[in-house]
């Protein structure tokens, strides 16, 4: 019996917590015995899209590949979190197009501009308010909120494993978390077979 | 049990038979039972590499670009074949290093280039021939032919069905590929399991 497959795509603003959430959630995840795969903005800039830059088509290629290599992965029963930017909802709707339904579940990880500039750990603020980076999202580039994503996260207020609670909540009741008690059932499964009684 | 998943990775020049070789191993891989994925050089130009050209930089990126995806899919248990001419041998030899000891099978794709230029289905040897096709591997750009591949076709006289079955008597070998008797004997255990006997 195969692992069932799925996205998970986190969106939003630099220094909002798409990349520790996702890390944490994948601990969480694999603790549960499932595959899981982060395929992170800055990671995947590195190896495969050097080059690119941040404008709207340079940001929706960047976009385009997470979500190719993410359908892959799915489609082998791997759980693939993304987590990158990807600013535009429209390129964001027609990524979850590309999934079967219900295989796409999006995390909008929310966090007030202010909070994000006073927090500002890499300074990245600092430099776009001073117009030393160009195309920074939120300061001189758009960001544009989920209208319906599955889950959001305000890590304005709440902490890491508040937010991590919320998403396995809300992938429990979509039926793509195994809960505790089935995975206890297929664990005595797979001890039968090991003992050669399955 | 999961799968173990590895990459095969086809090298040769165009025309040499590359896709055809790997969209046919693709099938008989899946009926034994592995899941596996093509990540074709034309297909992943347009994924992961539109705006690569054909220099060697280029190329390279295009390569490692393949060998990235393709260790997330075998790190997962999927048999990951990447198809593109990958022309230079030290890259080729830099890909393999990155995968785990037995889990990087090169199979290289042989035809005369004498060969290629009469059978030309695509007109693209022509066109280079003229000069109208620049950078192409063969005629005015390097190929590389590997050392000590896994495995070797010579699609210059040998048949797709031959070559498919070299390959698979090679995978056997490394203990790649499940045998049939094996595979019975999964099929016997997953019924098993599931009229409630598991």
């Amino acid at each position: 019996m195969g692992q069932r497959g799925y996205a998970l795509w986190f969106t939003g603003m630099s220094g909002a917590g798409k990349s520790t959430l996702s890390a944490e959630l994948a601990t969480v995840l694999r603790d549960r015995g499932l595959k899981v795969e982060v395929l992170d903005g800055d990671e995947v800039r590195t190896n495969l899209s050097k080059g690119l830059g941040f404008s709207k088509e340079d940001r929706d290629t960047n976009v385009r590949r997470i979500a190719y290599v993410a359908r892959l992965l799915a489609r082998n029963g791997v759980v693939a979190i993304g987590a990158a930017i990807s600013p535009y909802k429209e390129t964001r709707d027609q990524v979850r197009d590309t999934f079967p339904v219900g295989s796409f579940v999006e995390v909008f990880v929310h966090c007030p501009l202010e909070t994000l500039i006073e927090r500002d750990p890499k300074g990245l603020y600092a430099r776009a308010l001073k117009g030393e980076l160009k195309h920074f999202t939120g300061i001189d580039d758009p960001y544009e909120p989920p209208d319906n994503p599955e889950v959001i996260v305000n890590t304005g207020v709440e902490t890491v494993e508040s937010g991590v609670r919320r998403i396995l909540s809300a992938l429990e009741l979509m039926g793509l978390v195994p809960r505790v008690d089935e995975q206890r059932a297929d664990l005595v499964h797979e001890r039968l077979r090991a003992v050669g009684q399955g």
